[in-house]
């Protein structure tokens, strides 16, 4: 069925083949426009899918527009959200929304979110990002659809990497068991994943007897021509009795030349991001939209640029202003390198790699995480780095293996999926057996940007910190993410290192003390060209109380923004903070902070997480062991509000979570003022 | 090979064909005494892969008992620690221990625990007990096998029902893309699960293709033939290329005929337990293992009793001590009825099953957590129970596809397993998209008993707690889970609730107040023959302060506890204390703490859970929400000290955890006078 009127039954709208051939052009057009202007997002798997995209929401499934809650729609779930570009475009083409509108692509507040939010764009059926989730959740909407007898059917779109995750096999197992002959899944198979070919990640091959040997009824298709997409969707449609999977064969970066088939592509956009007007030139040129000239697209560019700058003036008005502007490299004072924390842990790797003791492992973002540094100049360590494909549950087992067998093992993914995923894996296989496996938590925290809540970890803290045996460390910059990398390879058992993605200001030196267990007390001292020599930084066994005004407690790149509220609260109402950098939080130093509350009694921790998951251990600590009655404290807690991320640039985010600088000294000095 | 002196290389002990099927009979019947000395384990599943066991490490294996990490030895990997018993018999017989010692099986400290600890038994390669584990760690120690170019050969045991498990397919399908040839996994397909036939819970078959498609050769074999046993181990040994399953055809239960192939012998001991002695004399006559005479089974029960007796001695005299004995039942002012958490659920679930907008999920553990009194008395709500194997991850999502269209889904297993293998489809599916999912987390606390410290949850309460949306009840008894399951029905997004397995004192009637967000101010008022009566509970917003030397924070069956300490102060030291039961834990009442601080000063709170996981959001309630710079007060938390827990029965555990009452009054009694 086309697009109808769900009140009357009419169609509203159909198309011709012909005209669904162009509608995918006008797809593609959109979706490189979006990806260019939003200087980030997934251009291979959304050029790769637009075909069938095309095909279901313009064509094939039942559904009204207009009424995006119509009970007796088709479904169609995304389960690979990281195709956002493509369902914006096509349910933008199909009516749910002016399409010009998704331009604002992965932009703050925008609601077209880096992975689909089924609350801010109609039509989305399901919030996704995390792989491996949405066929299971097809299969309970297929359930549903017979257990009240419904006549919709439910449609499934998978990568094929994602094949990697065991969950779908679960679902898989599941739908054949249920024979849910009313559940469609489409295989994406352009065959490349973030790390390279899929037969080289991760074999998958025979794809279609894998599906089959699970009970389901297996059609193929050439996932780019339109005639044959639309005759296999009408095939599947007819069979009984089964589950149907239609493994569409299709080419990464179809239609975009400098795109198709290079692994490159994967999560990138056009060279050169919004100044990249000539390459976003030549894929247009490529793929040859009807209607998209120049005009149009500087049409597009301006109502993206309007929004960015609408949000550039909220963003900045809710940043607490003081008598100057203190952000980084705002002044000669202010002056910082600024370098993503991940860079000190594919450095220590690439040292500790020497070793023949140490093995890596990859889940199919490698190089992002900096885990290829370790064979990245030494090629002949490959044999000591394992690719397990998206597949963090074994990964983490597979490490496990390793270790057991006396290697110190690292693994690593986003800190959502390395600590999320795996959870029980960890506590049962890592903790409990007391295994020397170092979880290396990439992209911890808001400031992973642009890909939206899915992917910015938030809970890690709190979800590793009560598992017996495990230690954590939240370095505060890419110097000390080196310096602990190194620690943790010395150490035996289970610890997680947690760092973050985006460049962050370098507040250490290779001379700052670092000593696991130990925090280090940094005060402001006086100003200086570099930021950094502005402070002096002693271990916490050694700092000699100077009954400062404020203590602020902080871990990871919290750290930096701390230091710098300690700068605005000297020179502006001449406080003087304490600032503790907890780089280990398992287990935390409680003298230091028992210390803090002594000697100072105003604190403030601050930490790019849930709020409460690293300060409750802060409020923990100081109160039961303060050890006095009467000892007289103001504590407060500074965190992310219990609320999901947001698409955005990470510093625009850091601002609108309220976690700059600017808000931890608005903060503590409003602390501050309450005590008397 | 068989049995070998590492040293030399030496033959140590070799057995014919013959021998070997009487070695499997003597280790039927050591897993039968020691099942039945325990009151609990996993017959059926141990008792079907016995032949398998005795020919692998009584003949097949390249092992030296004397040298249990000999470098060069053969890896046996049980991915199903539940079949802990046979796992002991064989390695007994093999000489790593004296083998009349498992029949300490399930004791506490013993060693022999519910599901095997690599740290406390000789021989056993990985502490495992969650399913579909040992795969990947069989994978990455095969893998490094390969690295290091060794020789020997890693094994794999699974479970057919285990295969439910995604996890299990990734392994599988990373052991074939590294084309593992020393890997030999061995499935014991005995063709029951703890739900049914694994057909009906979750199909399997074509099982042979499965693997066949995913890489693997496949050789099938009976698995109570040593004959075909020992043949298809060799033959399995000289296959080359890739990695290698054996599907042993197997009989639930074998051996004793009372027990094959029938349901319920999953995870039960034979009728009667320690008290059976027919059930366990005519399980012996069935095997007919050479020597096994009631003079031996004497003896070995004599072992276990005396341990037990030094354990009973131990664990009393660990317990604080009072003018009198205040347990539970000890004497007419202490009579409490015990009910399982669990029934609470069972009862309320069965009401609210007469809705058809509600809907229920299996995970192969229906019956244990109560899932089944959905159905029970109504046949015809089968429709709307779904059953979804051993598969967490898909369960979740499946419940999620239900509740997008409207529905109220109820999933539920084990802790452990319902919020941990499953975290990051509760955080994105259910949490990000904010279903109408209720997660029925029980089995928690280390009242879980002789299973082990791998299905003791004791981490999910923080695990839970910082997601965004998602809301936890943790209550008291079975009264007031049949409340909180209610209430939670009728509030939309996802809910957890924490529950218990082992019965707990019931402490509440239904006519005690129970408010959604609102803790119970509890105060005992004077001895009465019914403990419950003794108290008196209002709404902590009803509450008026009576000016309290004490205040002990406690959820879940440790406001029990509480209570009874409470009863304890005031007979012991006319100490008053304001009990404070959270079952809401998110969201926490922070009135009633910030008044217990502002009113008492002096606070105690108890965890069935690692310490600080509830404690510490307790800890930033006070902390924070404190309001004044001034306001003197004493904190402290009592839980589980950042270990695992231990196989034992329940109220063993909880003595030697430190969770009773009388632990609880002598803490709050330090506290108190460390006030002054």
């Amino acid at each position: 069925m086309p697009i109808v009127d769900s009140k009357t039954g009419e169609i509203k709208k159909d198309y011709s083949l012909e005209e669904l051939v162009e509608k995918a052009k006008e797809m593609r057009a959109y979706s490189m426009v979006a990806i260019t202007v939003a200087g980030s997002g997934h251009t291979g798997g959304s050029l790769s899918i637009t075909d069938i995209a095309a095909a279901l929401y313009l064509k094939h499934i039942n559904h009204d527009p207009a009424n995006p809650e119509w009970n007796e729609r088709d479904r169609v779930f995304w389960s690979i959200g990281h195709k956002a570009p493509v369902i914006y475009a096509a349910l933008g083409l199909a009516g749910y929304f002016p399409i010009a509108e998704m331009v604002k692509l992965r932009k703050l507040w925008s609601g077209f979110e880096g992975h689909p939010n089924r609350f801010t764009v109609p039509g989305i059926e399901l919030s996704s990002g995390s792989l491996g989730q949405g066929l299971g959740v097809a299969v309970g909407c297929a359930l549903n659809g017979r257990l009240e007898k419904k006549n919709y059917k439910v449609f499934c779109i998978l990568g094929d990497g994602e094949l990697n995750e065991g969950s779908v096999w679960e679902a898989i197992m599941s739908a054949a068991h249920y024979r849910l002959d009313n559940l469609i899944a489409i295989v994406d198979r352009n065959r490349l994943q973030i790390d390279g070919p899929t037969e080289e990640v991760m074999k998958l091959e025979n794809l279609s007897d894998k599906w089959q040997s699970f009970g389901w009824q297996v059609l193929e298709v050439d996932g780019h021509s339109m005639a044959e997409i639309l005759s296999t969707l009408k095939k599947a449609s007819e069979i009984k009795g089964k589950p149907i999977v239609i493994i569409a064969h299709t080419i990464k970066g179809k239609g975009v030349s400098f795109a198709e088939n290079v692994v490159g592509y994967h999560g990138i956009c056009p060279k050169d991001g919004l100044t990249g007007a000539e390459s976003l030139k030549g894929a247009l040129q490529d793929i040859d939209a009807p209607g998209f000239d120049q005009k149009k697209v500087d049409q597009l560019l301006k109502i993206a640029c309007d929004y960015q700058e609408k949000v550039n003036r909220q963003v900045e008005e809710s940043l607490p202003k003081f008598s100057k502007n203190y952000w980084w490299n705002s002044e000669d004072i202010m002056r910082v390198e600024m370098i993503p924390t991940r860079n000190g842990f594919g450095d220590a790797i690439a040292e500790l790699g020497e070793s023949s003791e140490v093995v890596t492992f990859g889940a199919d973002i490698t190089s992002s995480i900096k885990m290829d540094q370790f064979y990245a100049n030494n090629p002949e360590r490959k044999e000591r780095f394992f690719q397990m494909g998206i597949a963090e549950q074994n990964m983490t087992v597979a490490a496990a293996g390793f270790a057991k067998e006396g290697k110190t093992a690292f693994i690593g993914s986003y800190g959502v999926f390395v600590t999320g995923r795996n959870w029980d894996q960890i506590r049962t296989t890592l903790c409990y057996n007391n295994f020397n496996v170092k979880i290396v938590n990439a992209h911890g925290g808001l400031s992973v940007g642009p890909d939206g809540a899915t992917h910015q970890a938030l809970e890690e803290i709190s979800n590793m910190y009560y598992l017996p045996n495990m230690r954590i460390i939240v370095p505060a910059d890419s110097i000390e993410t080196k310096k602990g990398t190194f620690y943790i390879a010395n150490i035996p058992g289970p610890v997680t290192i947690r760092y973050a993605r985006e460049a962050t200001p370098v507040v250490t030196t290779k001379h700052t003390p670092f000593q696991f267990g130990i925090a280090n007390i940094i005060r402001f001292r006086a100003e200086k060209e570099d930021f950094v020599e502005a402070f002096e930084t002693q271990l916490s066994t050694e700092y000699q109380n100077e009954e400062e005004d404020i203590a602020l407690i902080a871990c990871g790149p919290m750290v930096a923004e701390a230091m710098r509220a300690a700068y605005i609260l000297k020179k502006e109402l001449n406080l003087e903070c304490r600032v503790i950098n907890i780089h280990t939080v398992k287990p935390i130093d409680k003298e230091a902070i028992i210390r803090a509350t002594q000697e100072i009694g105003v604190l403030l921790s601050v930490e790019e997480h849930q709020k409460g998951g690293f300060g409750n251990i802060v409020a923990g600590v100081i109160a039961t062991e303060k050890k006095a009655y009467s000892v007289p404290f103001l504590f407060d807690m500074m965190g992310v509000n219990d609320e999901f991320g947001l698409s955005g640039a990470p510093w625009e985010l850091l601002k609108v979570f309220g976690l700059t600088a600017e808000h931890i000294a608005k903060r503590a000095i409003e602390l501050y003022h309450s005590k008397k």
